[in-house]
């Protein structure tokens, strides 16, 4: 079928409910743009596991700070919706600000105690732009299955509680990490990153690897894991730590020992860019 | 059919999406139960414009501060579901708060701006938790319409906002106060007052009339419409005053004129009962 592209959320809602009402089960991926493999590898996956797939491009300015790119988030639809047309996509919902927020808007979704430790730190406001936007997005796609990467683990888990405290229909799944050959994870926000910095931004992938070795090899002290992994962030100078931790995979607490899935997570800038990484390690 | 009752939530949202399914619209009428003339209205709409009714019965802790009525809350679950039966709902939700607040609950849906004035100031938190189990409720029961009484009318504008804001695909129906034969409005709190304070009450609904009078006989001051309102009651020894406010119906924010739909809302303290009233002015 025909890729259908809209930008209005009551068409959109009326297209998932007429689906549903057919019976067809519904994927929803959302994204703020500038798709990836990463991105790709959700839209397959979602094509495969269901029978009508809408992806939404929209870069939420809910989501960021006064400081942060916004303005500068890279945007290319032309390139996403051909992306998302190959991967198995039937609907890309494009909205713009002044659709989704509409005069008088005043409503916000959010989920305490998970958004405190990692980026909520760095980054206040930022969960609850995300909460919102995407319980906004779920009620317009009226999706059976939503799919979000596991490189916003933190993301992942505030969604997962938030679907789970408002008991929306709707069954959240996480999908691994896509990489660059180099082992640098994929994001929209590498193409920020010049030669030399992208060179240094290796750091992020070959300290986590460093610090998963230690686990694999036996060591059960997460502060050594930890000080290994700042240690070999450290040592690059182009790169500044904004953080390093291990927490609670559901709860986003930070863990002193290993029990269940403990979720090993940084935050380092290179130069001005701000990169984001993790792995699960399930004792 | 026969009456349907269930305490899962889980439950609930699979007949409610069973019901979907075969193309049948459902309403959704969200109760604190001890079910009066008022609710009966609202669930009799309901089953006259859908081909399901739900209706949930839950004192929601969430929405009552520390020094409110939660505990005395009265309640009598065997008069509500014949009411409800009577009526013409097909399921009655009975969630406990066990069910509906799961371990680890976090997520709060708020609606900043109108819940600001009137019953937003002396009870902070209490349109948090509406809001917030009203979204859930409705997640629940996925209706095409949800029906509550104009008498809190504050709560209404509420919720009308958060659904639009939130893209949820259900219509929000308002529904006009029923009243006792003597002008009261019909309350589950009402069952607080004694035999002398049943009678001081009445001074709400009569304040308000003659406000009315005032406005039907052609009075453009909003200020002189108030003060005659709040002139009455001052004149009822057993009453206090928590507010008398002209407000826009649909933002709660004070008017000083008369344009679009103004609010006359009040709260009045008759001994320790917390009763509201109020009727919309349509200019």
């Amino acid at each position: 079928m025909e890729l259908i592209v809209k930008s209005m959320p009551a068409e959109v809602q009326a297209q998932a409910l007429a689906w549903k009402r057919e019976g067809l089960t519904v994927g929803l991926v959302p994204t703020m743009g500038y798709l990836h493999e990463g991105h790709a590898s959700l839209i397959r996956r979602a094509a495969s596991e269901c029978d009508r797939v809408i992806v939404s491009v929209f870069v939420n300015p809910t989501q960021f700070g006064p400081n942060e790119d916004l303005e500068s988030y890279p945007r290319d639809l032309e390139h996403d919706l051909k992306l998302a047309r190959e991967c198995g996509a039937h609907l890309v919902f494009t909205p713009t600000p002044e659709t989704m927020y509409l005069p008088g808007a005043s409503t916000w979704v959010t989920v305490e105690g998970l958004t405190r430790e990692l980026c909520g730190k760095s980054r206040p406001i930022h969960f609850r732009g995300v909460a919102t936007v995407v319980c906004k997005l779920i009620n317009i796609a009226q999706p059976d299955r939503a799919y979000f990467g596991e490189k916003d683990a933190q993301q992942l888990a505030v969604i997962r509680r938030m679907t789970a405290d408002l008991n929306m229909p709707v069954q959240i799944v996480g999908c691994p990490i896509v990489r660059e050959a180099d082992g640098l994870a994929k994001s929209s926000r590498n193409t920020y990153l010049n030669e030399k910095e992208r060179q240094a931004a290796l750091v992020l992938s070959r300290s986590l690897e460093r610090g998963r070795e230690m686990l694999e090899k036996g060591e059960t002290d997460v502060q050594k894991v930890l000080d290994a992994i700042s240690g070999t962030i450290a040592a690059e100078p182009m790169a500044r730590i904004d953080y390093v931790q291990a927490v609670d995979a559901d709860s986003i607490e930070p863990v002193k020992t290993l029990a269940g899935t403990v979720l090993f997570a940084i935050a380092v800038y290179i130069g001005k860019t701000r990169l984001i990484d993790n792995f699960y390690w399930k004792v």
